[in-house]
Order: C-alpha cells, then sequence, then structure tokens
C-alpha cells in the first residue's frame, strides 16, 4: 500500500474514503479534514474562543493539537474527577496533558477544575453518597456536562470536544434504538447555545473513526492515556461499539453512513417538531438552564438547597501553563 | 417452569412477557393475542375477506391457522417461483400448504399462481434472462409483491402476511442503519390502500418473536418448510437478525421495544412529512399503481409494452381445495 500523495509506504489505509497515506501526509490530511468539517458545519471562525474539553486520551489531546496547529484560539479545560483505580487514573490523565503541553504547545492555557477541591469529593466518592455506586457513569457525566458548561459561559467559549465517529455513532444506536426522539433531535455536530447560560457546543472530530484518531495521535507521537476509566464508560456504549464494529466489517463505512445519514435526515427536518418542544428554565440555585423547574440535576446531586444564588465565577478557574 | 395458567410443565417461556405456558394454554394465547393486534391496529373486522399469502412456512401456515380459528374469511394464495434447489423447493412448498389444508382445514380455499404457467419463466429463469443473477431475491419480492397485490384487489380482499417480530426488525434495522426515511415512514403494521389498485396490506403476527411462531406450529402439529430458500433472502438480512439477536441476547426485550417504539414514534408523526410525499402514477401497461410515471418495475422486468393494457383477470385465479 502506497501513499497516495507521495508514493512512499503507507502509514494508514482507510477504506472508507479509498484512501492510504504516509506518516507526514497524514499528518497534513487530519487538520485539512478537520478544518473542512468546521467550515462545513459552521462550527466557529478563527476570532472566537475555543475551549476543548481535554482527558489525556487521544481524541481530546489531538484535537487540541490540530486546532492549535490550524492557528485557532483554543485553551484547554481538564476536569480533575478524583478517579482511583489501581493507575491512579485522573492524575495520571493530568500528567498526560501537562506532558503533551510541555512537549509541544507550552504557551498554551489550560484550566483545571478539582472536583474534590471545587465541591468537596471525588465522583466516586459522591456515586458512593449518593448510593448510586453502580452507576458512577451517570453522576460522572452530570458533572463534567454541568462542570464543561459553566466554564465555557464563565469565559465567553466555544466548547470543543473530542467525540469521534465511533462515539456518536454508538450513542446514536443507542437512541435509535429506543426511538427517544428528544435526544435524536439534539444529536448534532453542534449544538446550539439556546440559553445566554448555555455554552454552544461543538464537535469537529464527529466524523473520523477512533482508529485515526489513534494513528494521528501516535504518529505525531502524543502519549495518551490508553486504559478505559476503570469504571468503564458502561458496557452499554461499548456493547453498542462492538455492534457497529461488525457491521463495518461487514460492510466498510456503514458506519459513517449511518451517521451522515443520520445528519442528512436531520437537516432534512426528521426531527424538528421533537427539536422546538424543549422548554429550559433556569436552575433555582446555580443559574444554569435545566429542562425541569426547580434545581438541577447537578444541584440536586450535590445536595443543595434552593435558598440561595450560586456565586458567579464560583469555580474560580484556575489557570495552569501559559 | 409451569405454566401460567394451569401449573403445569411449560412448553414456552416468554421473558420479554414474564410468561411461561403450556402447550395447551400456548394454542389458547397465540389467537388471544393476534385477535388483541388485530384490533390494536384496526386491522380488520369479521366481514372482511382476508387473504393470506402463504409459503409452507411456518409464519404463514400458522397465521392462516389462527385467522381461520378466529373465524375469519380467511383465503390463502400460494405464488409458484419455480424455485429449484436440491430439493425442489418450491414443489416441497406448495406440498406443505396441501397437507396442511387437508389435515386441519379441507374446506378452505386456496389461490395458485404459477409464475412459470402464467408469465412463462420461472422466477431464477427470469433473474437470469435479466442478467439479475447475482440477486434474484429481489426479482422474487418484486414479483411476490405484484402478484399479491393483483389477487388481493382482482378479489377484493384485504391481504394479510406473515411476517413477524424479526422480519419487521431486520427491515427497520436495515431502513434505520441508511436513515431511509420514505422506507420508514410506510413500514407499519396496516398498509392502507393509497390507490383502488392498492390491496391493504396487514401484519398480524408482527409483534411475534420467531421462535414463537415456531413454537406455534410445533406444538400445533402444523408440519412446514424448515429450509430457508436455497437463494436465502439476502445474506443482508441475515445479517441483520444476528445483530439483533445479539441485541436481544444482552439485553430481553430489546427488538420487541426497538419495534414498538418505532411505531410509537411513527404514530406520533415522526414520519409523517415523509409519509405525505410520496405521489402514485399507474402502470401505463397493468395499471397498478407505482412511483414513477411509465412502467411499473413488474411490467419493466417482465419486458412488457407500454402499447397495451394488461386485460383484467389476467391471472385467472385458479382456485384449489373448498
Amino acid at each position: 500500500m502506497k501513499c497516495k500523495a507521495c508514493g512512499g509506504p503507507a502509514a494508514i489505509n482507510m477504506r472508507h474514503h479509498k484512501l492510504a497515506l504516509c506518516g507526514e501526509h497524514y499528518l497534513e490530511w487530519v487538520p485539512q479534514q478537520v478544518q473542512r468539517f468546521i467550515e462545513k458545519y459552521q462550527m466557529f471562525s478563527p476570532q472566537d474562543k475555543l475551549l476543548v474539553a481535554v482527558s489525556g486520551g487521544k481524541d481530546s489531546l489531538s484535537l487540541w493539537d490540530v486546532l492549535l496547529r490550524l492557528g485557532y484560539r483554543a485553551d484547554g479545560v481538564y476536569i480533575g474527577l478524583g478517579i482511583d483505580g489501581g493507575v491512579n487514573y485522573s492524575d495520571q490523565s493530568h500528567e498526560k496533558i501537562v506532558q503533551f503541553m510541555a512537549k509541544f504547545w507550552p504557551q498554551a492555557k489550560l484550566h483545571v477544575v478539582d472536583v474534590e477541591q471545587t465541591y468537596g469529593m471525588t465522583i466516586p466518592e459522591l456515586s458512593l453518597a449518593r448510593r448510586r455506586e453502580a452507576k458512577p457513569c451517570s453522576v460522572c457525566g452530570l458533572n463534567k456536562r454541568h462542570i464543561m458548561n459553566r466554564v465555557a459561559v464563565e469565559g465567553g467559549y466555544t466548547l470543543v470536544t473530542g467525540h469521534n465517529l465511533d462515539d456518536e455513532a454508538a450513542v446514536l444506536m443507542q437512541n435509535t434504538l429506543r426511538w427517544q426522539v428528544g435526544y435524536l433531535a439534539r444529536q448534532s455536530p453542534v449544538l446550539e447555545a439556546t440559553h445566554p447560560k448555555f455554552a454552544r457546543k461543538v464537535k469537529p472530530l464527529c466524523r473520523f473513526y477512533e482508529r485515526e484518531m489513534a494513528a494521528y495521535a501516535i504518529v505525531r507521537g502524543i502519549d495518551y492515556i490508553y486504559d478505559e476509566c476503570p469504571h468503564a464508560e458502561g458496557a452499554t456504549t461499548l456493547f453498542y461499539k462492538t455492534l457497529l464494529n461488525q457491521l463495518e466489517t461487514n460492510s466498510p463505512g456503514a458506519k459513517l453512513s449511518f451517521y451522515l445519514e443520520f445528519l442528512r435526515a436531520r437537516q432534512e427536518g426528521l426531527f424538528q417538531k421533537a427539536h422546538d418542544e424543549v422548554v429550559l428554565h433556569e436552575c433555582e440555585y446555580c443559574g444554569q438552564p435545566t429542562s425541569a423547574p426547580g434545581l438541577c440535576s447537578f444541584c440536586r446531586i450535590w445536595d443543595r438547597g434552593a435558598d440561595a444564588r450560586e456565586p458567579a465565577g464560583e469555580l474560580g478557574l484556575p489557570v495552569a501553563g501559559g
């Protein structure tokens, strides 16, 4: 297999694109593609301030790298969840990010929010305290969404996440199998800010296969955290990923076309009705938008009272690097 | 495992219904459920003339049996496709139907349409002649749909087919993976006659798992044709059935809820827009409705000219039995 650009030995072959490239040209091709998707889905412009949610994994580090290479004003945010496991998962993740910055982008800015320092408990402790130890993933997701949104809104950022095609297709499969029309309506490369306290959210990697992002990180020399979270992002998502991988093996490109045809149908208004039905309220404590009146689920899980407003800038946005 | 009705040894356990039954009570339960679905989806009433498409397989023979047991006016139609294989598949299928009638319903009426006698070639010959030998299934499906519809319209019947949940879920999965919104809009337990030359089409078994219908046939003592058609209904459908079986194993009832939640979303108007967009024309040769102007695909594949109208009652409706 030869590189289509230079004829040298190919490092990666993308059957669904009928394209093989050497390492050097692959490192050029990925940012070109990302830029194409940014424009196609009107994600952001060079003037916008971007906040990349970085976990220390291949997707988020590669995404941050690509955006900085493309010249965007991209800061990072890392949320210290306090996940331990045998390997001190959260500390390791943070370390990978710090190393990445030191190696490639020493001038980049990273916001760090430590959940335990800020709110008093780690995610596993919170899960346990709320008797949700069986499902720490949902507690974790809830916290990450709330915190990322708050940091983005406070800093005037567009929030950028590293969800890849495999992630998006698995969620799509899960929502489709239950025909959760409301969720389907909101699954998009761009989630507009439907409320002043909602950040705009975009996913520039949504059309890249997981293996394509792994290849980018490896060829670029980005050292990332390989292991899944010890609490495992739910056997459910992994199960759907396995199903979709079978589909892909049976028919290369099936995963991409499942997602793209969904976007086309969505664009043509398939879920318009469900989309318009969402009504937002402001949480009585923190002020973040929520679909039900009263407290938002973040404030409910942290057991916050409804008697006081959360002070603005509560999270403090400590800045490391730069 | 004990029968919920009588406490005797259960013959079948339906985890998704939390219901186990002995043979005797299973034979009562199935028609009750069929009757429930007939009413729920407003399929037909005792006054309607029903035409059951019988292939000799477990689903169609069981369906015909159940409808007759429930007292409906149900005739059958068998289409002789001329499929040979090592076992003379079509002849064997016909024989199973004749044996079934002799054993259970000697007074029932069966319409037989032999494709070779009526149109001059068997389905495999037609596939070959049209250089579609790789895909005899699509030629076969096209012919069956056309002929069943014509017989039903000519006889003033509602057309009843034995599609079970596994069939419906596989087609649903296939159409969903490609987001073929037009097809999704038309997938329903009841397809209304949107044109005077379209028969109303209903699927009373759409909520029964394949294994439930196999169990009915076995307990009832219906001898049916076990083998898949030697041309195999496309590896594609079988592939989706395998995927869905994994899903079902992982989460019992998933297949049923995938289908039922789809019906709910459809009922709530999810595909309404796509549904309304279909425009029908009458085929210039045979007069059956078709989505494109000119000849319908049936007349095109049989190479019919556009210069003459098909005589009414062309198929002759030979009647066996009764």
